[in-house]
């Protein structure tokens, strides 16, 4: 499998659709799509919207169906990263390599764009054909579950009020849980209800998913302090200049890659029942173990 | 009919669905689910869910099934308080008498509870049980569309955008159609669906909604101008203090209650084929020209 390819052809495609699914840059009024856009067009890896993809491909062999939950889980993604950014939260300046909305458009704008992108993820779910196992409302419920107050928003806050605590492994655990591998659990939970899982393949993928998205996190902490700014696109060591709990500062350096080694190895577990078909989702999972930035 | 016992029974009725429907104050992590609960519980008049619901009422005698909607609504408008009350945008400490959700609990968290409740109020909509003219995709399609950047959001943008600046009769008439009009005339328009109106009631529901609506909008231009703080339970004169634009000023004092007056008789005009049974959206109409705040 050349994984740069499958990679590289699922985020064009993913590009593609949400350049389709959102109002274009001249839509009326012009300032908050613009703002949308350029978020969404930041040079974003794509990771929940592939991984959205791969899934319903190893279900089903295809994609197409999944390809609006895809873009809906990339907007809410975004989004939430507007508004982490905002200086009421994490004060950030860059993004990507690339000045964040706030700095470009203004607070203001900053936070409706954020608001919009949230909302049309709703709109283009709502947009998706109806599967035989899950209706539109089992789909949007599992959306608007992911993204909301127990979930997404729930790490957030947790982060933001552990700022500068000295905060157990358990409420790091909590943080990320929420404020990251919900995320990613959900865009494969997607991804399987698309395709029209059995209940049995959605419970061995949600396994897989929470697996794979705590262990992408312990890898963020992880190259926060290993990477240069460069790197990266964001500003490097900004976890440590926060304050911020990471892996690599409650555990050191050395059990933090032991613990991301192990629930990598735990998603692969998850998916030994698919066999072959489960390709695209185990080189996923080693392309997110071995990623520099 | 006693407009005054049918307004606080329905209102009640609001009330308690959105207390069972939102995660309780003690919910991990406390701080989102009491500024949820904070702003949503602050005193609101209720008038788009009870105007959803009496919409139910007027196409099948019944609300029951309008409850989570009207509960959705009143989320998405607790929401967009939140948010345009903030520092980066209309900067207003109190709200409905009440200190403002950042004033509260700090901007970062007042951001979150306003994500929150956006977020919610798509989960409540997707609760409902389905109808049979209307699909779970259609009604939330409807909310997205109502609460997202060419409606609700791109009438805040303009308004921003608008401070300080002369504007149009016509520039205001697009802040006013999409800050306020729009999710009002959606609340009607969800009503009708969750009582699975026909398409030729929809139609008309939709026309009285969206006088209705701008009505509204008028009015509450009218009272800034002309009630105390003391009375409004905000800031009064605060558009003036903002350089905003509104129809007192645009048009003079006397033809924009003369424009009131035209739009309010428009809106009971579209509900004449519905005979009696339009009895409540009439009342409804009625008690908002004659609002004193």
């Amino acid at each position: 499998m050349d994984f740069s390819h499958y990679w590289s052809s699922r985020q064009k495609k993913v590009d593609a659709a949400l350049n389709r699914l959102l109002p274009s840059a001249t839509t009326k009024p012009k300032t908050i799509h613009e703002a949308m856009r350029y978020s969404i067009f930041a040079g974003g890896k794509r990771l929940r919207p592939v991984i959205c993809l791969a899934t319903a491909e190893v279900i089903s062999g295809k994609n197409d169906d999944a390809i609006p939950l895809a873009c809906a889980v990339e907007c809410i993604h975004t989004y939430s990263l507007i508004h982490d950014d905002l200086p009421s939260m994490d004060n950030d300046d860059f993004r990507r390599g690339k000045p964040t909305s706030h700095k470009v458009y203004g607070e203001g704008i900053a936070v409706l764009a954020g608001d919009a992108l949230l909302t049309i993820a709703f709109e283009m779910a709502a947009s998706c054909k109806g599967w035989p196992r899950y209706s539109h409302a089992a789909v949007i419920h599992e959306l608007a579950v992911a993204a909301g107050s127990q979930k997404l928003i729930a790490g957030q806050v947790a982060d933001l009020e552990g700022e500068g605590k000295k905060i157990s492994p358990a409420e790091l655990r909590y943080i990320h849980d929420n404020k990251t591998a919900a995320l990613i659990s959900s865009s494969i939970r997607l991804g399987a209800m698309s395709a029209n899982a059995t209940q049995n393949q959605l419970e061995r993928l949600t396994d897989f998913g929470e697996s794979l998205g705590l262990a992408f996190q312990v890898i963020d902490d992880i190259l926060d302090v290993t990477q240069t700014t460069e790197k990266l696109g964001k500003s490097a060591g900004k976890d440590i200049a926060a304050q911020k709990a990471t892996y690599p500062a409650l555990l050191g350096l050395d059990k933090a890659k032991k613990e991301a080694d192990r629930l990598t190895a735990r998603a692969r577990a998850a998916l030994k029942p698919f066999g072959k078909d489960a390709a695209p989702l185990e080189a996923i999972a080693d392309f997110l173990l071995k990623r520099e930035s």
